[in-house]
């Protein structure tokens, strides 16, 4: 087995949307496209990219990932006879040091999917098939659930457009969705908190008042004070889950707020290793019944590293149902369904191409099938694969 | 005030050496040059570089750090009519994410470095005299604490050769000296261990047997049960201090081996935003009275979150003299005796012209005065000199 060619560019995502941390309006992405040859005449040319939220790495990229996997050589098989990304992924995390889990997670998280993609290609199946025959003995779920993340912040958008926004997500299969809170900076908290909860209570009307459809997103902006005043003014409605209410790595305080908010807390997308996920199951106080963890496998050293961290999980008394990842990427997607994760994220309006499934696949009730193409899906997901193919 | 140019390079830093987790044959380093305008007619050109141990980043300082800043504009002053490097590092910042603090806060590092360096050369004065006066009340230490940081794996390196080299360093003014241990990947522990007790034990000889003068350093590579048996079979020497014996994210296991192991304990290099050491501080277990704290400002978003992570040691009860930090580089040593640590790492033989102080100023006793130049000091450092000034 042998990395023959890999080639990079930056794409970017350009939007006037905003959380309550960072715009979008410069964010960029990575793509890269890997060819593996097998050495008996088979070869297949696998695709990666990053998900939203980090920038595009062609530096780190140019730097060290790309040319430590191009003189990798000759690396092991599976002993299914197929490809095995694991010994690519050590070549090109040689001679980094421990600690220090961002932006180098991007960069070798883009080239883990191609890798992926590239494998389950030579093997001639979908990659939710090669996870399911690898990992986790056949068995596999014919569907993932998804949600429709969205309600973001935009220059000029009001409640109206909040809930015409949200009633799209419901004509197009989704029963639950996902709207952004705490984006008014420089606000008073009670002020802010009083809008949000009006933002709130109109999406929930459209939900016939059923919170186990809502989630709501902070991307991380309070500290304990604004978090546990949200949680108690929004604890009565019982949403589906209270998002990133705080900073990712400050596990004491989420320990805090979980013994002060009963309903379900969501929480990892920003933490990119099995060690930092550790960290959070360690000391972040959540609780294996009912809370979600968002790790994004795109932004976190791949699935390499993500395969350790469902290790870690379980060695912690976590399902893997528990994790919903970040990102709205086929990848995630396969991952969800071939090793059993509880579903995967959805931006139906936004992120465009990266974002969505498979074209012509419906959404019903929440839930989306898997197609039976080899490996991650990419080549039938049209505008994605637009951009992808000019590599 | 103004930022008017900023030039970057990429800096070899070839070396033979290693330690017990990466080779250092392929490491490099970033420099750049600020030069800031006061706008009454003022203007001062400061300088920044990585220390070792992480990797240049041409890459994210052109993608997204040196063009913020460039963008950023006229900045507000400080209250002492000088410089601030704050608000320029706020604008670095802007449209990042929080978490994931690696690679980034490296090229932050770099920038950061160069601000300071040309805030101190505006007013005209040493930086550990700025700091002094700007968040000290005007104290400052005349001279600084250093130990020499050698003991590296080299090929064909034996006991004879280590204690050829600690003798140099003796010989140079230091009384304290670091070597490394834990770098026989693959060997079974016990064997492992007793070739590591030999070369300890030869050095101790040289330092008549006074193991307050003896660091050993495992750069992180240790699970739990190496950890401990290291610890305890060097427990009885009352070595000065037992050095990342584990992963720098495994607060846990810091905290157990902190319960087992009396001696001081010093961690801290690979953690790089005041977040991360301070989930060390809340979950390590480390002992305010005696463990060695070795956060590196160079590459931890610089010294605007190093102050932060000073803030956050007090409020938990650490003081400053606590911190040591990595990196052997002017920057540290002037933060060092401007601000009152505990001292700074000093590489005599390796990692130059980054490692090491101005030229001619002697070591006596581990300790090494400042020069009375404004800024860093670079320009009294003739080999390092060499290099910035082509910028």
């Amino acid at each position: 087995m042998k990395i023959t060619a890999i080639r990079q560019g930056v794409v970017p995502i350009s939007s006037a949307i905003a959380n309550a941390y960072i715009d979008f309006s410069k964010m960029t992405a990575s793509v890269v496209a890997i060819t593996v040859e097998s050495g008996d005449g088979r070869k297949a040319t696998g695709y990666g990219f990053n998900s939203n939220g980090r920038y595009a790495q062609p530096g780190l990229l140019a730097e060290r990932f790309i040319p430590r996997l191009e003189e990798a050589g000759e690396l092991p098989g599976h002993a299914d006879g197929g490809f095995d990304p694991t010994p690519a992924w050590t070549a090109m995390m040689k001679n980094e040091k421990p600690g220090g889990h961002g932006d180098r997670s991007v960069a070798v998280g883009v080239l883990d999917m191609a890798l992926w993609d590239a494998a389950a290609k030579l093997a001639g199946v979908p990659l939710w098939k090669l996870l399911s025959d690898r990992f986790n003995g056949g068995r596999h779920d014919a569907t993932a659930w998804v949600y429709a993340a969205g309600g973001y912040y935009h220059p000029g958008k009001d409640v109206e457009g909040l809930v015409e926004e949200m009633k799209r997500y419901l004509g197009m299969g989704y029963s639950v969705v996902k709207m952004k809170i705490g984006g008014s900076p420089g606000m008073p908290l009670r002020e802010a908190l009083l809008l949000d909860l009006n933002r709130i209570e109109a999406v929930l009307k459209l939900l016939d008042g059923d919170g186990s459809r809502l989630c709501v997103d902070v991307n991380g902006r309070f500290g304990l004070h604004a978090a546990l005043s949200y949680g108690a003014a929004i604890q009565g409605f019982g949403l589906r889950w209270y998002e990133e209410p705080l900073d990712p790595l400050d596990y004491s305080t989420h320990a805090t707020l979980a013994e002060n908010y009963g309903p379900p807390l969501a929480t990892g997308e920003n933490l990119f290793s099995m060690l930092d996920a550790r960290n959070l199951i360690r000391h972040g106080g959540l609780r294996p019944d009912r809370d979600i963890l968002q790790f994004d496998p795109a932004l976190s050293y791949g699935l390499v590293e993500y395969l350790r961290t469902l290790v870690m999980l379980r060695e912690h008394g976590w399902s893997p149902r528990r994790c919903v990842p970040h990102g709205g990427h086929q990848f995630a997607l396969n991952i969800a369904t071939g090793l059993g994760l509880g579903g995967n994220e959805s931006y139906p309006e936004v992120f465009a191409p990266f974002g969505g499934f498979a074209s012509g696949v419906p959404v019903e009730n929440s839930r989306v099938a898997m197609p039976d193409v080899p490996g991650i899906g990419f080549e039938v997901k049209n505008d994605l694969w637009a951009v992808l193919k000019d590599l």
